[in-house]
Formats: structure tokens, sequence, C-alpha cells
């Protein structure tokens, strides 16, 4: 398998690059996360997203844990190439480790950010 | 106006924060760009996005030039408070320099980056 679409991307000096995880079908904006090198070509052989954690320093494998993983449906690459979109499956309907839909849920109104998504699960009924 | 909501945004060690536009309607992610503590404040104060151009080092009016401005819907925090998802209008439906609706035209075809929407408007014409 050719590695030049690797190549292409302009990673930054940490070796990483932002990618915005996107609901197939309802089109919302679920999360964004990093990934590396690895983390994007295993992705690619796997259909499933595979981020890199910036806070743990490894391979997160999404719903590794949860169950939540992310099906990958399309990749795209912007004009810049250095950030990447997926479109995915979201399994389980809950992208966010506080158990919303998606991690977006805080809305600026008047100069507050208020929590405008609802808690589809306990996160402690997700991560046993 | 309070700015409290300013300061719980974790920016990064530059002072920027990563900013997502997303199309009110179409749902389509247009672009991703960043912003520090000011061009946020202005775009809140202003209504239109204003990101903070890294390669150029200065506040960029999106549209300034190219008339192509993003008139804000709703702007979203994630759950970790380091990335912002705005909902815009974008004018002149050209969010991308290289003179296509939005910056996301590569997809990933086996092992290939292929560039699959069209270009709008010739950039020449845009930016005179």
């Amino acid at each position: 398998m050719s590695t030049n679409w690797l190549d292409e991307i302009k990673w930054t000096e940490d070796g990483l690059v932002p990618v915005i995880a996107q609901e197939a079908g309802t089109g919302q904006v679920l999360m964004l996360a990093w990934m590396n090198r690895e983390s994007l070509a295993l992705s690619v052989q796997e259909g499933k997203a595979i981020y890199w954690s910036r806070s743990r320093g490894k391979l997160w494998r999404k719903g590794e844990e949860s169950g939540h993983e992310q099906i990958i449906h399309d990749i795209r690459l912007d004009c810049d190439n250095d950030v990447v979109l997926l479109e995915v499956e979201q399994k389980g309907g809950i992208a966010c480790h506080t158990g919303r839909h998606r991690c977006f849920f805080k809305q600026l109104q008047d100069d507050q950010w208020v929590e405008v998504e609802p808690v589809i699960k306990d996160p402690d009924a997700i991560y046993k």
C-alpha cells in the first residue's frame, strides 16, 4: 500500500493533525481530536477512527472502552493539507465522554456557556 | 460585557483555539481556522468570523478582501473547552481561497487525495 498520501499531510511539529468527526446522515459535528501518522494509517486500514491521545501519549481506539466506535465513511483533507475531516457512523449515538451525543453541547448565550444538549447515558455506566 | 466566557476557554500555549466553521442549512464543514482571545471577542461583537492568521501573525477578517464573510448564527464550545464550533452563513457561497465552496475538497480514494469539488470562481477574480 502506498503511503505517499500520508506524506502530503502537513503534520504539526509534534507530528499531529487535527481531525474533525462529522456524523453521516445528520451532518452534526461530533468532536475534534488529533491523529499522528500511525493512527491515521491504522484508521484507514481498519475503517474506524483511531486517534492519538495527547494527554495519555498513546493510540486511542475510539470506542475501545465504551463501544462507541466511529465507522469511517469518507476522509477529506483541506486546501492547506493540515486538517482532516471524517464522515463517520457513530456507534451507540454517543461521541462524547460525558455521555452526550456530541462534544459541542455548550452554546454561547449572552456571554455565558449554556449546556443545551442532554446526557443520553451516565458516563459511570459507559466506562465500567 | 462580561468576558468570563473567554476565560473558560483552554487556549493553547500560543493563546489560540481551533475553530470549525460549519454552514447553516447545508451542515457542510467549510473550514478550520484559529482564533485568539481578541479575534473571538471581536467575532462575537460583530457577529462575523474574525480569525487569527498564524502565517501573517495578525487578525484576519474573513472576507475582508473577497467579500466572502461568514455571518455567525451559533457558537459552541466542546466538552474540553478547547475547540469552538461556529454555525455560519457563508456569503458568496465560497469559503476557500481556492475559489471552492469549502476547504475540504480532497477525498481519499485508494491511497490518493482526489479533488472532488469544483472551483466556483477563479481566485484571480476574487482577490484583485
